[in-house]
């Protein structure tokens, strides 16, 4: 049993046995029923640092959207010395540690891919040093080599085609939350001795490939460790040893996931679940009086700005796909306990409330674990912040911990992930739109003519017969599954091989549940499709080489969002029936095999690629995000809208479904008291039916479009909103997402 | 079916139809049944060169045995440009290309370990650019480091206690032989082409780890073939297309071996059987009038020049168990198909001569497949170059044809693999003398007093009862057996991940059948030793710690090496016991497993960590070398030394039983003559009773002691002899070494 000093006054004992934050959280957490009055506001190191920062983002702006690259050095755990925000001001930062040596600048990760790390370097005008091609060419294998080296002919159509895409073959692949707690809590040196205890413990001698495997991860990791003491050494800190106070909680947990930022550029790098962890060390300080609250709050506040600052090397095609520089450093809240004790502490107001103190923001990624047994109090509260900033997001933690229990972390946008048990492998998406399309076609690809698929007989007939294009989507859709599943085994293999999260991995249990998400995009306009052909008549329009390129609808049908039945049972089996053939494949590792329904701001460059649709959505233009219904579909209100995507069972996307809606300031009340009241009544009653997430807007598509056109404006420059997925500031965006986000519904009646 | 212009007069089908080099030499090759009569003497451009190479060797021996050394470039098949014997020489060369820019500089080859490539360098006053420290640590992992990261605390131990020793885990594992007549018979691209067919045909679709890994490998082997063009373009060489004529073939043939050489530093890097491959291309020349026998030799003397130059830098500790510098570059000669003809042609005798025309030497590893049933012509010929060079080994065809077919090579020193179907994942040996003393003390060793193995019960009482000894050592061989499959499964699943050998896998079939060898030291000491507790009284001598550090023995007992049934049956039990042990365990890649009884020159080694035996041998001094008797043991003259080995049945030891004998010359005959017709006899006898190999010394001790004090008389410039499983410069062997040789039985009657 391991005792510390530090632990004084801390209770339990199973934390103390084994690597178990869980329960030293529910052993010592205060749950906090009182509202938002006792939040300080910024201190002036808040304010000045802030201040730097804003104008440090105004220079990336100015120049392109970067400020600086790294072009000599190679991303690692110990690459760069100490970084500050400003040299002169570094003795006001409560929380240090750069990822480079200098704010916002970009560092150079080849080991996902030396031509993603180069190609990034130079859409911004900057040469890396050819020795490092070299380097990562030549002698070590990249991630995307690997993958490349090792693609069938007929996946690299599938990508080519963009049926499957947004596949993580060039980069990091993100979605992996260490447990960046365990550094607080433990120090590194408890960390490492347990690992060397499962090293030893691996296997039972006899040397199969995964035992052999998983002993070199475990030394990784082991190695990780000691780069991350090394690391803050750096900094002047030992953190062998666990924090004592508040202030190195929050410091150590830091040099925890600057560790990740440092050695993965993983589309998301959550943060995880941190709010209650850290508000037991508050409160005791606090207790104890070596803390004020305005201390505690400049804490929260230097700590979400430097996840306000993670920043990866990008290349114009990745920024298509995701747009405005995202970096999911997701951070959750609230949430309830198994043993039906809320979680909300005074930490989840604070950081709420630095959405107040420092401005909206996209990141970090914001995400409250609603249930309507929260106390009002923070229900309010939360309501109230999105209603004044949109940007934060709601994910159902009554579905949620049935599954993954009362400490699960958000990965990405909506995934969750069991913090420092579980890894996912992530696999972005397929576009069931255009599956569809080939299920008709025969395989054929609708834009460039290539057959694609297997040359699978399509349909003749001018009209759609249901039952004949079901029959042709199942087999159609099963091949797209098979390749989809295979194509991830390959990514989630070589990425093991060539890119391996060891500081990650450090801080998650060496047992660890492995989940392989897969996700679907396309969704509403493959129900929508469906339900045409059902309940109208689709007739089909072909071109010279016989290809269906249109559709005409002749008749009403049925769309999904408008709490219909007949549309939303079709939604159901597009999202069982996905799931089912997903399920009975092989996947790397045993993994658990899930779905999600949600596509961040894919969507526009999935649209791009993919032709009409029987729904009457029109070719190449922007598919609908995540699981929200389609542009135009929904006709009965917001309510209508939520209560037709809380029938689709969590329980078969177990990677999550994303929904966000846009509601006119008007359409919640009068005031903002009134807002967050309705807001409020909204949310219980939505999740209250099951549904899985809601992204929220409060703002009216005037505001938008203004922002669009003169986003030089002063109350534009922080100006954020909530897109599939994550927060984004929408002078980011670039125009065609803008476009997008302006076309979307949005709601004035409830 | 591939038609191509250079294959005109070639008979045949089906090596037209896939890539089959067997059944082109089975069409094709031309058996001969003359004498040596035919033979040319070496060319003038022969003598320079040769003179050339002699004076570099001079140098290079007084430099300490390494005439020059890289440290700035990173070995590759590109990374140099054409290089020499000797730039004024260029023209005579008939065969080009060596591994680095220069005649016998070794290449800096990071990849099995970056440690000991830095550290071979350092130990011959050589300092290797720092940045390559940097590469080989920070960003390429190397195998080496890879194989550390995984073992187990038992490993290591069983390693540092030398009971499992000369592992492959700091260099490459070598023992892959390349089907290099590839290379002539049918060029690159057609080579390429067939591994692209592979390629696509590798898998069902279902990507599960044992596909992915095969498809990243057939790519990694497309990528070494396409290089291959490119080093050769180099020289001027366009091998894209099957070579068109001897001389060409042999250049064609020695780029393949040269890709090996330069992407490589196993121990062993055989060349195969390539000799009747390349007569057929020299009869066909000569047919023609395109070619004269002087010219034909000459070909012959440079390309086997070049194998005679080839190098590797090695650290110490590697000399003193692999003494001499020896590479292996193993090279085949008669043998009998399996359709009953024999398989020696002129070339045979050509590569024989070489030993005439440039003098003995240790490399290419010249062996004879040999048969009784060989043409006598041959016979004569080989046993004369025995006698007058000691520079051969032989094996038995017999045995080797019914397991390996008629195509195989052999890629160590003894060990068989069918060429271009097959790779041998090389398995060092396990030390069967130390684990009978740790069968006796339980597991503590002998000479540190560390408990390597389980504390298994040890004995207990004074006198040795033979039951209790067999049954612990029943159980401590298996521990054995079990530690030792698992430290290979690991080291080479490591060598896949990071040494892979890309060029050699890139000349044999991409379905290939893998062997997984393993080996016995220390054999003969551990038959008498529990003879010794069988026939004789053998009484235990203890330490202070109560461990057993001598043996007193009280009578005679019989004594393995004097085909004495008594003894000889111990002997079959001790390696059937073992290889049991090892068959029934996982072995990586589902490869089969075998053992062998060979030890090269580590019994030296090996015996300095091993305790005294119950046979009488004293601690710490050499074990017996291979499959040979006790020295002192044979006490019945050579023909019952090799009765006793005759009694082993090859079909357990595929990986080879060793025999390396010393004969006096005055026990053969009076004459060379006589000599030749006895030792004929001796090999006739020997081999048709199902004995593996011999290696045949003659000369007298005395020529040995003279060496030993005299080694700077010009007669000992050349002279070799053979050891167990290679050939050697005796006055390049350590000093202990060489007292080792002398040691060893010379047998003064038959």
């Amino acid at each position: 049993m391991f005792q510390k000093e530090q632990w004084a006054s801390f209770e339990g004992r199973l934390w103390k046995e084994e690597i178990n934050v869980r329960d030293f959280i529910q052993k010592n957490y205060k749950p906090y029923d009182g509202d938002a009055s006792f939040l300080a506001a910024p201190t002036d190191a808040t304010n000045k640092l802030w201040g730097r920062l804003q104008e440090l983002q105004k220079q990336e702006r100015a120049k392109g959207g970067v400020l600086d690259m790294e072009t000599e050095v190679v991303a690692g755990l110990t690459a760069y010395g100490p970084g500050y925000i400003d040299e002169e001001l570094k003795d006001l930062e409560k929380v240090v540690g750069l990822q480079t040596d200098k704010p916002l600048k970009r560092a150079f990760m080849p080991y996902g891919g030396i031509k993603m790390a180069e190609e990034s370097c130079r859409n911004y005008g900057y040469e890396p040093n050819p020795e490092l091609h070299k380097i990562f060419t030549e002698y070590h294998k990249t991630h995307n080599q690997g993958v490349f080296d090792a693609y069938t002919p007929e996946m690299r159509a599938a990508r080519r085609s963009h049926i499957i895409t947004g596949l993580p073959d060039t980069y990091g692949r993100g979605r992996i939350v260490g447990d960046y707690r365990r550094v607080a809590l433990y120090g590194i040196d408890i960390l490492m001795e347990e690992k060397l205890k499962d090293f030893n413990n691996c296997g039972d001698g006899t040397m199969v490939d995964e035992v052999i495997r998983q002993r070199e991860e475990i030394t990784e990791q082991y190695r990780a460790l000691a780069g991350m003491k090394k690391m803050a050494e750096s900094y002047g800190f030992d953190i062998s040893q666990p924090a004592k106070n508040a202030t190195e909680a929050c410091q150590w947990l830091y040099f925890g996931y600057l560790a990740a930022i440092k050695t993965q550029n993983g589309a998301a790098m959550s943060v995880g679940r941190i709010s209650t962890f850290l508000d037991i060390y508050i409160q005791r300080d606090l207790d104890n009086g070596t803390l004020t609250e305005e201390q505690a709050q400049e804490l929260i506040d230097h700590m979400t700005m430097k996840f306000r600052m993670v920043k990866f090397a990008r290349v114009t095609s990745y920024n298509e796909l995701f747009s405005g520089d995202p970096t999911w450093a997701t951070l959750e809240v609230a949430g309830i306990g198994v043993d039906g004790r809320h979680m909300v502490t005074k930490n989840d107001f604070r950081f709420l409330h630095t959405l107040e103190n420092m401005g909206p923001s996209p990141e970090p990624n914001l995400t409250v674990l609603y249930s309507s047994a929260l106390p009002e109090n923070f229900k309010e509260y939360a309501a109230k912040i999105s209603v004044t900033t949109s940007s934060i997001q709601y994910e159902n933690d009554d579905v949620m911990k049935p599954v993954w229990g009362d400490d699960y972390s958000i990965c990405c946008c909506v995934s969750a992930t069991q913090t420092g048990k579980e890894m996912q492998f992530f696999g972005a998406r397929a576009n069931l739109a255009k599956c569809l399309l080939y299920a008709i076609n025969g395989g054929v690809d609708e834009k460039s003519g290539v057959q694609v698929a297997p040359e699978f007989k399509g349909i003749t007939s001018e009209y759609l017969d249901y039952d004949e294009v079901i029959a042709k989507y199942e087999v159609m859709s099963d091949w797209l599954a098979g390749l989809y599943v295979n194509i991830l085994n390959l990514i989630q293999y070589m990425h093991d091989k060539y890119y391996y999260e060891a500081a990650e991995m450090a801080l998650i249990d060496t047992e660890v549940r492995r989940t392989f998400a897969t996700g679907i995009a396309g969704f509403s306009h493959v129900v929508d499709s469906l339900s045409a052909i059902k309940y109208a008549k689709v007739k089909t329009i072909r071109n010279e080489a016989g290809i269906v390129v249109d559709y005409e609808v002749e008749g009403e049908f049925p769309k999904y969002g408008n709490d219909d039945d007949r549309a939303d049972n079709i939604a159901v089996y597009v999202l069982k029936s996905f799931l089912d053939k997903i399920k009975k494949r092989h996947t790397y590792r045993n993994s658990e095999a899930t779905t999600s329904i949600l596509t961040i701001t894919s969507n526009v460059v999935y649209g791009k690629y993919t032709g009409a649709m029987p729904d009457g959505r029109k070719a190449w233009t922007p598919l609908a995000p995540g699981g929200n219904p389609s542009y135009g579909a929904e006709q009965n209100g917001l309510l209508a809208s939520l209560n037709s995507l809380t029938k689709l069972p969590y329980e078969w996307a177990l990677d999550g479904i994303s929904n966000t809606q846009t509601i006119n300031p008007g359409s919640l009340g009068h005031n903002d008291e009134e807002r967050v009241d309705k807001l409020v009544q909204v949310l219980d009653g939505y999740f209250d039916q099951g549904a899985h997430h809601l992204n929220v807007n409060v703002f009216g598509i005037e505001k938008l479009k203004d922002a669009m056109e003169h986003p030089e404006k002063e109350e534009y420059a922080n100006f954020t909103i909530r897109v599939s997925g994550y927060a984004v500031k929408f002078i980011d965006l670039t125009r065609e997402q803008q476009l997008d986000v302006i076309a979307r519904t949005c709601h004035d009646r409830m």
